[in-house]
Parts: structure tokens; sequence; C-alpha cells
């Protein structure tokens, strides 16, 4: 196939959009492959489309093969599904919610588990029905409080979601593990380099889950990686807890005068000065951090958390929400909720004003560090004093532990692998053992084969697949333009007719002909334009083979150029075909 | 490829779905091809969503043919194009709205004529960059009042539309004409009967416009044809109107008693009874009846509107609804509409207090059949009383003439080619000159030779894709199921294995797998089920050819069934897969 660029739908830009951040956003625009039609809404001009499909299609041959069936949900979905599982709430204003004329309420499906459940219950009965996987790829929606990146975040969007429906618990890790070579299949034709990285499960429910994050700086996401080979989203990292500490010897904990050490810096510069330890300075470390938090569920209601954590450590917000599920909003204390507890001292918060039995009964939990017998420096609940040796597990108890504190270089793995490094990358899949939470909630039973009814249990199972186009844009591309893989670019060859002359014009397009007669799609630029706005436009489009047939064609050689590489070669007119063919 | 029965994923059932009307709706559900997932609203199945696949290859084939080049927008959209051509209103309850988190508007995209225009005004400058033509197949949103028939007219269906960018009206026809022909060559391809007829132009605005229409008595529209070749949707018919006639010798109008009479059939009678013409009796069609609608306009004002029309016709409702737009809601007047005007005596209501002149100020149109110079029989605006030989033109003068009385079998085209037949039909294309309003609208220009700015003139193309499966199903089925013409079938051969025999399994699978290796996609059926349970459902399911594995094996045949015409023939086990491969 020729398609010639004086007719193809396209305009090149040399100025990058202004809402541009990141560079897969920036050259998608200026390469003319997709437009903004709303913040996170995107139209697919012919060559993004074209893209597009490729990616569809690897994703639907490696679903086919490990014998998913092709389906198609509507993306307007009723709500009663949704209310029985609790997500038409759950989700909170990431949903797009709307009613019809008869004052129906709708929602724009941002994943489909429950249609999926609702019709396999609807066709299916028995244990031999299953195992069954089903996929489709299709849009959804998803009302983002911050779209951006282009496609890399958008509120409609492309994906593939499959889910799979088992009987027992071996079949669904025999399904998991099928859908998860089928990833790493897809991922490797659309050469992205990925990690696949434990995932929390976030508000989805269920157990196992891991994610495949494609490497790049601008990623949203932060996972870590040990030298022996441990991988997670850093959401998903657990802390290596230390062992109990044996506190017989213990001192009892003694109240002291820290006159203005209201922040961990100034309580360790005070402590050092007025209560020096003989081994060695305070540390930050020593410290038990008290950090309140003003949580706001999805129902409306609201609750007071109060985490502690080693003062040398911040809560990490993704960490948090993570924890906490996407349906509960959460707030840091204000003046007023300070106000609503007397006891709370700001600043000189300590354990023993929290807890769900003290006077406050605002719930405490606490970082994995904080064993048993360890020892702390912590707020005496009152102005400019602080409490030592205070000794968890005799001197105060939590409610529990949380798994909030920010994750850093050098923290061991907690596989005990080594010490963990952080990197960025872009969360491409997703894949999860659901279990049985859907189908429990929405009747999906079938028959085993003592004639008893039990639960099915599902995994589901999500490719972002327009983000994928923004993703292999964003990690192939260089300073010149977009860069594709072969098995993604929209032609495989871009033919430049460099010169003014009639025989410039005649000899490529004979060329776009030979090498389209050989099965090669060709985008032939045949604009009255000058050869350097061509060459630019040729490193913008990005397609992987540059055929310039320019000057050198009176001495018979028309210029070859490998995009990626940059690298040129002179090939002689009459063997560039079968060359580039072979 | 090869499809084990056992493992697809459909159940055919025995029951009709309770709300299906007609047979391709009842076939599809019943057939695992489609699954209700709300009013109007369906999910596809994989044999479905196969046949869908297929009519949109034809579809975009076909397309690209015309050089139409494929994009593809969002459904959701915002506000503002669709104000800036006033469709956000006069879509009225039609249009799906909805509100993002930041309380912004948006829709569901019900036609995209706004998006193109932006996007061809966003990247296009020049004349030189015309003729333009796109198109995409897209998921589009209606909230239909009656949702009905299944896929026939649903609130979430698929269609292909596009849009041509021309510089001048002969730009313009040239594109219609190849969107025209690139129409006929898809419903060739599909199978359909079709008839392209005249349409009205409804809420598009524009001026030239035709439907394609399958023929089927299920369908919802009504056209006519004359033997002359005439053909169009019955909203589009226009009246041939007779000639003005001369009344110098007319007598004057009188008013008589007609007691009783509020009705043409009484009307009629009484007049026999009372006043006797000399000619002939009196009848209907000497009547003028008056008919009151009361109109609500999308912004919410109200109109009263008074149709006058020959007393044996009626007024058609779709008519009326496409004479005015559907953005105007009509009722027939009510008992509190009649208290709002004082003159108005039901059921004796006659020009004399209707116009915009007159005493009520109510527009009054009137059929075209009512010429200057014809005389009529109509209310006195008395109870009880009738004015006869009332001339038009002499005693009243209407506002002018509406096209909206009911359109008869035997009426003469109105190009003089006959006597109109009438039939029904399914909408399944729409290709419409739009002309100017959308490009004036959103000021989509380009320079033109002179470096002048025009506006660019539009064409509007449709084709219901999801629709066509339905239609393609309704017009092809039988009483034992669906019936699909080979280029739609999701397979082209169903081989079942009739009997318990591990030969006839073997035996099938072979013949199953050597029609595969010469590329015929082949459904098998290996279910332990009954022989009688497998012929039933390859009936329902509809595949062309079904090859039967049975008894026959004995003797070394299979039996071939064509599904159409049910024809059966036994072939020689090693000649089948030559037979049908050939």
């Amino acid at each position: 196939m020729i398609t010639r660029l004086s007719e193809l739908f396209v305009r090149t830009l040399r100025e990058d959009p202004a809402d541009a951040e990141v560079a897969s956003h920036r050259l998608l625009v200026r390469a003319g492959y997709i437009r903004r039609a709303a913040p996170g809404i995107y139209s697919w001009l012919p060559l993004g489309l074209s893209v597009l499909r490729k990616v569809e299609q690897i994703v639907r041959e490696e679903m086919a093969a490990i014998g998913s069936q092709e389906v198609s949900f509507p993306a307007l979905l009723p709500r009663e599904p949704y209310e029985a599982t609790h997500r038409w709430t759950e989700y909170g204003p990431n949903l797009f919610r709307l009613q019809d004329r008869k004052g129906g309420d709708y929602l724009l499906g941002p994943t489909h588990e429950e249609m999926f459940a609702l019709l396999v219950k609807d066709l299916y009965t028995s244990y031999k029905d299953l195992p069954l996987s089903l996929f489709q790829i299709q849009t959804k929606y998803r009302d983002e409080a911050r779209p951006r990146a282009g496609l890399l975040r958008g509120r409609e969007f492309v994906m593939k979601d499959s889910y799979s429906f088992d009987i027992d618990e071996a079949g669904l890790q025999k399904s998991y593990d099928a859908h998860r070579d089928a990833y790493v299949k897809i991922f490797d034709r659309l050469g992205l380099e990925y990690v696949i990285v434990k995932a929390q499960s976030g508000a989805m429910g269920g157990s196992d889950s891991e994610e495949f994050l494609a490497v790049s700086p601008v990623g949203e996401d932060t996972y870590v990686r040990s030298p022996g080979g441990y991988a997670a989203n850093v959401e998903a990292v657990t802390t290596l807890a230390p062992e109990p500490l044996a506190f017989d010897d213990a001192p009892a904990a003694h109240v002291e005068d820290t006159p203005d050490s209201a922040t961990i810096e100034t309580l360790v510069a005070v402590a050092n000065q007025r209560v020096p330890r003989s081994d060695r300075p305070w540390q930050a470390g020593d410290t038990l951090k008290n950090v309140l938090f003003r949580l706001t569920h999805a129902d409306g209601t609201t609750e007071d958390l109060a985490v502690g954590l080693p003062g040398d450590r911040a809560v990490d917000d993704k960490r948090l929400e993570a924890v906490l599920g996407e349906s509960v909003q959460v707030a840091p204390f204000e003046e007023a909720d300070f106000a609503r507890h007397s006891s709370l001292v700001k600043g000189y918060i300590g354990p023993a004003v929290l807890g769900e039995d003290s006077a406050t009964g605002i719930r405490y939990l606490v970082d994995p560090r904080v064993v048993t017998g360890s020892r702390w420096v912590t707020g005496a609940d009152q102005e400019g004093r602080h409490v030592f040796d205070l000794v968890a597990g005799r001197d105060f108890v939590p409610d529990g532990t949380i798994e909030v504190a920010e994750v850093r270089e050098g923290d061991p793995a907690p596989d005990g692998s080594g010490p963990l490094e952080l990197a960025r990358g872009m969360e491409m899949g997703h894949i999860f053992q659901l279990g049985r939470k859907y189908a429990e909630a929405l009747g999906l039973k079938v028959l085993d084969e003592n004639g008893k009814l039990v639960t099915v249990t599902m995994g589901s199972y999500g490719i972002g697949v327009s983000r994928a186009v923004a993703a292999v844009a964003e990690t192939t591309c260089d300073d010149k333009g977009l860069c594709w893989p072969a098995a993604l670019a929209p032609y495989q060859v871009h033919v430049v007719v460099a010169g003014k002359g009639e025989e410039q014009l005649l000899k490529a397009t004979e060329i776009a002909q030979s090498l389209s007669d050989k099965g090669i799609d060709v985008l032939l630029d045949d604009r009255k334009a000058s050869p350097g706005v061509k060459f630019a436009d040729a490193e913008l489009l990005g397609m992987p083979t540059v055929v310039v047939v320019g000057k050198g064609l009176a001495d018979g050689v028309v210029e070859v150029r490998d995009r990626r590489t940059g690298e040129r070669e002179d090939v002689a007119v009459e063997q560039v075909v079968d060359q580039l063919s072979g």
C-alpha cells in the first residue's frame, strides 16, 4: 500500500502543544497522530489510528493464543450491578455517572468485572463449562482529577480487559499464569522495556497481583528492585520489620522539658543539648512521629487516623491511598480537627492520647518498624515536653500496623534479597487474582462435580492499549521526533522525493510501487516542499526506514537512512527494493 | 481456524426473550450472538462480534476505495461545539448529557459533524487541501424514547459516519456521488435487498439527501415507489397539488345548520341529508378538516398550530415530526388548550378563526391540495353549523402550506411517474449534502485560488453498522433460525458429529482440519449431545453449510446440508473437503 503524503490527512506542527509535559504527548500531537478533543480526551488521526490498530492486533493475537475469547460490552452501563459490588459508590468522583431520559442511573464503564460476571452467570451453570477466559478491547472511561501526559493518563482510553473464571484456586493460578505469559509476549512484541512488579491490589479487592511497568523516568509509578530479584510497585513494598526486642532492662519512661521542639529537626537538636545520650547523638530515627489524618469515606462518614512512624521517614501519600483504597479521601489534620480533641497538643502528640481506647479514641496505627521493645522519644502531650525511653508493647500498644512510610533507596527488600533500588515506570498491564469477591456479590455460582453450588473464582487482567501507543512513543523517541519499531510503524518505509526534477518523482514512485508490490506499506512524500522540510518531517513522523530520492539519482543511487541509528547509506537504485524487502 | 462448540462461549436458548418483537432480535439472542445489558444496550458475544467485524471490514474496504481516510473520535464530547451549532439544545431528550467532576458539560456523541469540522479547521487552510473525505467506525449514543427490536433501534450502537469537505457545490456533488456508489457496493456485499429513497433532512439542516432502506415488513420506515422510478421516504414525499381553479362563477359561501356533525363521518351524513349536492353525494374529501396542535420548542417556548387538510386524510405523525424537526415536541390540543381560545368551537372549527391575522392568532397551514379556488365544507365556528362553498383564496387565505397529510397507496408520484405503492424498510444508510450550515457555525473556511476565505461545504454520510447485523439477520432468517450469507457468517462450515462413536469424532475433526488448512473457518460441534439437539442448534446458529458426520460414515459418506435451501446431499468422505473448498 502506498500513501501519498500530499493526500494524507496530517499536518506536522512546529510548535509544541502548550499542555504537553512529556515527549510522547508533544510528538504525537506535533506529528499529527492524535489531537486533543477535551482534557484527557483525544481524537485519533490516520497515523495514530494505524499504530493503535497494530497494538490492538498484537494484543488480540496473544489473547487468542491462550484461548481467551473476544466479546464486546457496552461502555454505557446500568447502575445496578455496580451497586451490588459497591463500586458505584467506591469509585467516588472517578466514575462518570449520568441519567437517561427516564431518570435511570448509568455509568461509563471503567472496567467490566460486574458485566462479565453477570454474563457468565447468565450462560453457564456447571464446572464442566470452566475454565473460561473472555476478553474485550474497548473504550473505557475514568474521570481523572488530573488528566495528564496525553494518552498516558486520559479520561477516555482503549483497554484490553479480560477475565478468567475457574472452579478453584488451582484453576485461577493456571489462568493467571497463562495471562502472565501472554503479557510477556505482548510487551516483548511491542518492544517495550518493562519490569513485572508485585502490585498493591488497590480498590479491586482480592489477593495476588502483578503490574507490568514500562521503564521510563516520566512514569507515574515508582517501583523498587533488589539485586536478588525482588520487584514491587512502591505501594506494594512491605517493610522488613526488625525482631521484637527484649525490654526487661529498659529504663522507665521519663518526661523531659524540650522547649521549642515541635519539629523532628528541632527535637533532635534540643534532645542532644538537654538529654544527651551516652553512646551517640540522638537521631531523627530515634523519635516516634505521630501524624494525624482526616478520612472521608465514600458514604460521607468521616474518621480520624493517627499514624506513628520513625521521625526520619515521611508518610508516602500514594502508599497511604493504596492502603486506604481509592474510595477514601484523605486530608491532613487542620486547626478545626485539632480543636475537636483538647488532649492533642500540636507538635507534642504522643501515644498516650492515641488509640481506640485512649481519651481521643483515634485509631492509632504504626509503622512495622515500631516493634515490641523498641524505645522512642516522642511527644508527652504537653507543650515543650517529650517522653524518652518510651517502650512499645510496655508503655503503649498501638491498634495495629500500617505500611505507609516512604520507601527509600537502600531499604532492605522484604524477602532478604538485598538493598532496594528505586526507579520509575508507566503501568502498562495489571494481572490480578480477583478471587470470589465479585462472584459472591453477584451470585455467580456453578454446580461442582457433586452437584453442589460453588462460587466461581475470577481473575481480572488489563492492558492499556492506547497508553501503550504513548509508552512506545515515549521510550523510543529522540530529540528529532518519533521513532517507531517496525511492528508498530504506520509505514515501514518513508520515501522522500528530494528534488524538483520530474525524474526524482517518477523514480521515487516506481520504488514505492515495487516495495508496495512486495507487501511493504510505503509513505511517499510527493509534496511540493523543500528537502529540508521533508527530512525534518520524516524524522518527526518516525518511520523506521527513510529512502531519499534526490541528487544521487544522477549517479544511480538513492540514500537509505535508518531512523533509529541515523545511519545513512547510498544504495544503487536497482538494488534498493531488494535490500529493503529482503 | 477451527472452533469447538464445546469450548465456544455460547449457549442457545429454547425460549424467546420476553421483550423481542422481531425475528432478528429473537434469534440473535436465542442463538447467543448478543445479550441485553440494559434497554437498547447490548453486549456482543463471540459469534455476534464476528459478524459485526465482518460488516465493519466491508464498510472499511469500500470507504478506503473511494479515498476516505479513517480516523477515530471520542464518544465523550465537550458541549461547546454542539452549543455552537445549537444541537446541544435541538437534540432534546435524545442526547445523553453528563457532567464531569468539575461540572463541565459533556455529551455522548450521536454524530460527529461538529468534531470533524473543527478538526479540519484545525489542520487545513487552503483549497489545495480539498477535497477531503474522512470516516470513522465508532460507538454512538442516542437516548431513544422507545428502544426496540434489539439492534435495530438501540441506544448504544456502532455507526460508520463519514464527512466530505469541498470548496464548492460541484465538489460536494462529486463527493456525494462517490459515497452513493460506495454505499451501493457495501449493501450489495452485505446481501441486503434495499431501495434508495429521497429523504427528509430532519434536524440536520441542509439540502439533498437519500436513504438506503433494507426492504422489510418490520421496518420502521415507510417509503413509496412509483412504476416510473420515483422512490422516497414517506416523510419526503411531496404532494402533487392540483392547478388553482377558477372561482369566478362559484356561489357565495353559505352557513347551514348541521346538528351533531362534529366528526367528518357525521358531517358527510348530515350534509347529504340536509344540504344535498346535485351532481353526487358529499364525500369526506369535500370537507376541510382543521386539526390543532400544541408545539413545545427545545427552548421551552410553546406555540399553537392549525393544520387544514381534506377530511378524508389524517395527519401523519411522522411527516409532521419530520417537517417540524425533532427538537419540537408535538401534542394534540387538549381541553385546556381549547379553553385558551374562546372562538374555537370544538368539532366546528373553520378558517375564519384561524391564521396569524385572525382572532386566535393561531398559525394556519394547509395541505397543498387546498389550492386557490378549491371549494370546501368546513366549520362555521358555531356549535352544529358548517359553512358550504367556502373558496380558498377568496373566502380565506391560509398562512402557508404544510406536507403532513398521510400518503396513500395510489396517490400520484410528485414527478408524474405514476401511482405510488407503499412499503416498509429499515434505514441502513443515509447520505446527505449538508452544505455550509456546520462549517459556518464553526468557522471552517479555507483560502480559495484568489486568496479569499470561503466557507467549506460538507457532506455527511452514515451507515448503521450494528443495525446492519440485525437487518441481515432479519431478512435472511427463517422459522428455524439464522441463515447468514457467506460474507458475514462467523464460520463457513458447521461440522456436526452425529453419533457416539469415536470414529465419527475422529473423522469430523479430520474433515474440519482439512477445511481449516484450506483457509475455511469451521465450527465443530463436538459436544456430548443428541444429534437432534445438534441439528436444531446448527439451524439456529445459521452457518451456510452444515456437514453431518454420522451413520453414513460406515458407507463412506457424510451429509452436506445447505442451510438456506435445506438441500441435503450425501458426499463421499474423501471428496467433501474438495467440494466445499472448491
